[in-house]
């Protein structure tokens, strides 16, 4: 039997959620699985009750199969907690299509008995993983699907940092901010800023400055078994420092001379997709690739 | 009576345009109006039996709005010949809504009634007036409502252009071609080049480069009582020479020493749209700007 | 005489400006000029003693001229304070040369005794007037010689801002923030966020989006007389508000419903620029625009 | 010994070369190597005399080095010939600082002395392989150390192109062209349009757009393992076909339905390095990264 023990893990506080986690358990359970719901989904949803609750540990442990409802939000940090432990994930979007959440709502149950009848497409997405150096020591340290970013304070200035890749010294640049994606999260705030596409098969990062002082600052696309060190020079005029993000998790209050290393993560997170999944299908759907904006007279 | 003499003109060579023609001619006789139709448009769509005929300078001298039929290929030739007779004109769109036909053909007739009842909007928008000279000899002018481009060749490599405004140099770039821009251009071909929008009634012009070789090159926006010129410095490893275009006009083979001067024309085109019409709202259509393409969640 | 009452004014806390400010002072004198030293800049550099020591008041009353010495922010906050009284500004660089700070140090004794001898170029600038709204009642206004800047904070996510330009809708951004910039600040922070360069005579403003969610948003110039509102929709994911920042001046703590106007200024910034001054020239020295960074063989 | 047989190529129809190549033959002879003279070189700088005149293929089976003086292009045809036969390139610098020309002209001798007593960095590049099929059958291929470039004619209008990856379409584009770059080529032509920077030894290829009509249009990166598949849809208002250029070999008179394909060579291009080279430096010195453009205090 593909996938005997399944977790359901749902987006944080969203009450609509009890009724299609209930029914997608229930589908489940019928086919002979073992259902575990994730323990603040449980208390959120009120699906305590009826269900065997794990915590996300017991998840990684137990299960062999994720499903997770909600956005790529939810996903995101559902995959970082599992990557360790080699659960794959299958992202159910609640809302509007997300990159990584590839099922709509609406074919929920469709595309769950296509994947326990063993049609489904594997993916492994690989993980960054950044260190903050306070005074020579590891502050902190945290796992990102998508990105690291370091930015600047809303008041006050630009940020300067010195980028160095592997001891190499590659550019002093003044920003708003500097962020370091994964092929994953080249399609988020990376591409905002001017980031380019990576495949999702590519082991590669790239460092995408968000309005870069220098005029001539192009994003940099750069091995994945690369270490990048961004150190922070000045923070401009200001007393509150800079911060830093994985993914969504902030540290703030960097000063001059604090450091993010940057690396790759010894684990990958795994997805699972329903057959027919398409990298460029989604992507032109969410960037309407499919539509032509200008007249195509005026520039003929 | 608003507008008593209206003339009629089709995209050339479309088969399709004859009913609708017809019938917008008959409901505007209905009306009270006397119609001109254009002479090739007669041509193309065997109306020429059942109307008054009219050359595009008849209709300049006559007409009190003419009704352009197509897409905005159509209308841009339109509003360049008829801009110096200062004769209206209304473009109804025939294929997807372009940037300067605000009336789709399904709403043809409704519009058009309000807008013989009194109910529109005017607008004017600039023209550039283009030269390019040989040898100290002017060889060649043209006017245009988009833009003013100087290209490359297909092979051979970049051009080097030197731009001055106003004799005072500007700077020398290597590109596959500059672009000079009206408002209107703005959002045709310049678009694709990162050039900015320019608002309809804003008096200025905007050079963009194409894939300049100086990566801090940036568009610039300037006033449109300015004259720009353009000299071309090297056309690249060829035999083949640069090309200049007027709207879609093309002059080829131009060779190093060749210039083109750009200045206003002293006519604008006057444009009726009916009530309701609005620049941001074609362009929020146009771009797409109402769709968010990236997850929030992934960005936030 | 041009100019019989100058006023100086030096960056705030140089220490090492007292020697060239003296220096300044000493040669007006000898050509028969009063000269006024402003009160900070007086106390800062021990200047105090010798002078007749003048607030920015009373220099925008009784100076015909004032030299600043600095760098572009300290010319910014004189021009901004005495544009009302329409006293022109003459800048003197101290460090690397500025966008509107022409003369550079080493030039500084050779380029005054010049323009006093009456051979000088005169600019204006126009400038933003911004005011901030909450629940309905303005609570701060300012003025701005580069830029109206809304921003998201330093944590959290972006902001999402609804834009109108004289009450028309225009678009509703998610970014983390907007630009409106002058044609002097067009080559300040809107350049840094992929905004065009306006022409210093143009009579536009520039709206530029700072990291746009929406990937086919572009900067829009619009008439300098046009009213554009943003209001904030929402902040992030995060307790802290946005901030808004007028040249460098910061309000913080704005929220959802706050809004924004900026409009034309009643008033102008007038500038003294050395003859032979020319914008094109320090743009091509500032953006290293006479330097081919590309190799030309290689992209034949 | 290093390198014991050594072949001397230069620009082509460099007048000025025989000088400094007679020199370098004569060092190396005295350090006991032979030198070959490639024949074109030879004819066109007097060197046949004196020396071991050799061909390309020559070159190729006989020695472990060859020395190239001249741009950046004389290196491109070069490494492109001889990376079948594994013969690494050592890159003098005839003119400015190269991408790959990694010696100025001036240490020439200094940095051949330091390499024959084996005090050098070697490195590789990857190529790409590029085949035309016209109506189903192939009619020319070549190989590319930069890009191969699809581009429209310098007349008409855009073309229309579909591109698919590993037979799984990606998308269709009106464009100027499409560029697919190796890293090398990334800081080329691709550059200029957008395109990020490919660290060199990163196993990938970016396609990037000229001019895209559609406003989200974004570089792609993609795996080097990967066929890119490029279609002709349509070529603008024109008669004159579309063009594709290997590195800078042009293809002319390409129409709709024509396709190109492009892989990874099976041969890699081999590079010889002085100790001491850097990527990043030769970036940061090309791209004027140590420059800061926009007054720092203007964007503060």
């Amino acid at each position: 039997m593909n996938f005997p023990t399944i977790a359901l893990i749902g987006r944080y506080q969203d009450a609509g959620l009890d009724t299609p986690l209930k029914a997608i358990a229930q589908v489940l359970k019928e086919t002979g699985r073992e259902v575990l719901i994730e323990s603040i989904t449980a208390s959120n949803t009120g699906l305590r009750a009826y269900n065997n609750i794990a915590s996300i540990e017991d998840i990684g442990r137990k299960a062999n199969l994720a499903i997770i409802t909600g956005g790529d939000g939810t996903v995101l940090s559902a995959a970082r907690h599992l990557a360790p432990y080699g659960v794959p994930i299958l992202g159910i979007n609640h809302g509007r299509l997300g990159f990584i959440t590839s099922i709509p709502m609406d074919e929920t149950f469709k595309a769950i008995m296509s994947i326990m009848d063993g049609s489904y497409i594997s993916e492994e997405r690989i993980l960054l993983e950044g260190k903050v150096w306070h005074k020579g020591k590891q502050i902190y340290s945290n796992t990102a699907l998508n990105d690291v970013v370091l930015n600047r304070s809303g008041v006050g200035g630009m940020i300067e940092v010195k980028v160095e890749l592997n001891d190499v010294f590659m550019y002093t640049q003044r920003a708003d901010g500097l962020i370091i994606a994964t092929p994953t999260g080249s399609t988020a705030y990376a591409l905002s800023s001017n980031g380019p596409i990576l495949h999702p098969e590519l082991s590669a990062m790239v460092l995408v400055a968000v309005a870069p002082q220098t005029l001539s600052n192009r994003p940099v696309v750069i091995p994945y078994d690369g270490i990048l060190k961004m150190t922070l020079i000045t923070v401009g005029r200001t007393e509150i420092g800079a911060s830093v993000h994985f993914d969504m998790q902030t540290l703030s209050e960097l000063y001059p001379g604090d450091y993010i290393t940057v690396q790759k993560s010894k684990y990958k997170a795994k997805f699972i997709h329903p057959e027919g999944y398409s990298f460029f299908s989604t992507l032109r759907q969410k960037l309407n690739w499919n539509v032509m904006p200008i007249s195509s007279e005026m520039i003929e």
